[in-house]
């Protein structure tokens, strides 16, 4: 086994920690958040700090950072008030992984990276026509983490479109029937493979698989 | 296809939208939180909430619900300013899903769960010992999400132990080595089979497999 101090952390070399430390969390969240800018240009970036804030109102969270290709991210959800989060399917991971690279402005990462814009009903953000789960969202409230500068944005869920079959009796989405990915730290794409789902657990009632 | 908009969403059932919007945003990653009171009265709590703030120096956010099982949670958190994350594997997913239970104040979902409290070196807090990730934080921040009433806290990496075989060479953990798992929704279990790792993306470069 090993151990690892705040000091031993910090003196791990910075590439090592990025990858170390993107990957301790556990398996992640992976969308295509899609955006505009009050021109018309689209903008598309792949997404693993992605976290359910509440359901009911629906709430997601992600965390924003502030250099980088998330920069044009976030200043066209703040003008715009609205963007769109997109399921990874393995049929067009490598496409999704690729809209993390420093595109310049003026390039749309849909076009560069071949996937498709798609506009639903009057909403006004593209979606990503390869995803199976798509989701509107206009934003509701942003949070600054003065520790490192960076932007946790809350979208409340506004538009859903997906395929009915993924729906379970009880509401719940079966994501493997969707195809969704999980990502590990930075590079990592994984598909999954169902354990069981269990029941409403109850203090001293055994666990029960559904 | 099936559309749902804002009307339609929150015409649902209570139990079906909680159901089917924290399964929206995808696979999620799962922890065991660890916590302990003033009185020395430990505390263990499945999370799912947890995502990536910053990797240098290194962040982990998670999302803290105001009721239920989780104040005691957050009350330890906060008057310790310490607390654990420790992952889930297969071999005892079901006792993590169970510290989701509502037990009394005064009794530990450790014992109650069949999970064993670990201290390792001068660190406060219990870990999990049965988990193969152990992760020990310090509180840096918390924030209020003013449009439902969650906290989302901060933490500071100060401690990590894992088997060094998980590690490779650029620093990422090999999370199926480690035998972590993913969640879906609220009670979905699944373990991953990883696709591929793709290397750092460059613009008009195509994808390419490490």
């Amino acid at each position: 086994m090993r151990t690892f101090s705040s000091k031993e952390l910090a003196e791990q070399d910075k590439r090592y920690l990025t990858n170390f430390i993107n990957s301790l969390s556990g398996f992640k969240s992976l969308q295509l958040l899609g955006s505009i800018n009050q021109e018309g240009q689209s903008n598309l970036a792949v997404f693993n700090s992605i976290f359910h804030v509440g359901a009911n109102p629906p709430y997601i969270g992600l965390v924003v950072r502030p250099d980088g290709p998330e920069h044009d991210t976030l200043k066209n959800i703040v003008s715009k008030g609205f963007y769109t989060l997109n399921n990874v399917c393995e049929e067009f991971y490598q496409q999704a992984h690729q809209t993390s690279a420093r595109y310049a402005s003026g390039e749309s990462e849909f076009t560069a990276c071949g996937l498709e814009e798609e506009y639903i009903g009057d909403f006004s953000v593209p979606f990503v026509k390869e995803s199976t789960i798509q989701i509107g969202l206009q934003l509701k409230e942003s949070l600054s983490v003065a520790s490192n500068g960076t932007t946790i944005l809350i979208g409340e869920v506004v538009l859903i479109r997906l395929n009915e079959t993924y729906i379970l009796e009880d509401g719940t989405i079966d994501l493997e029937a969707a195809g969704s990915l999980t990502v590990a730290g930075l590079d990592s794409y994984h598909r999954t493979e169902k354990i069981g789902r269990l029941a409403y657990a109850k203090p001293h009632v055994a666990p029960k698989n559904l």
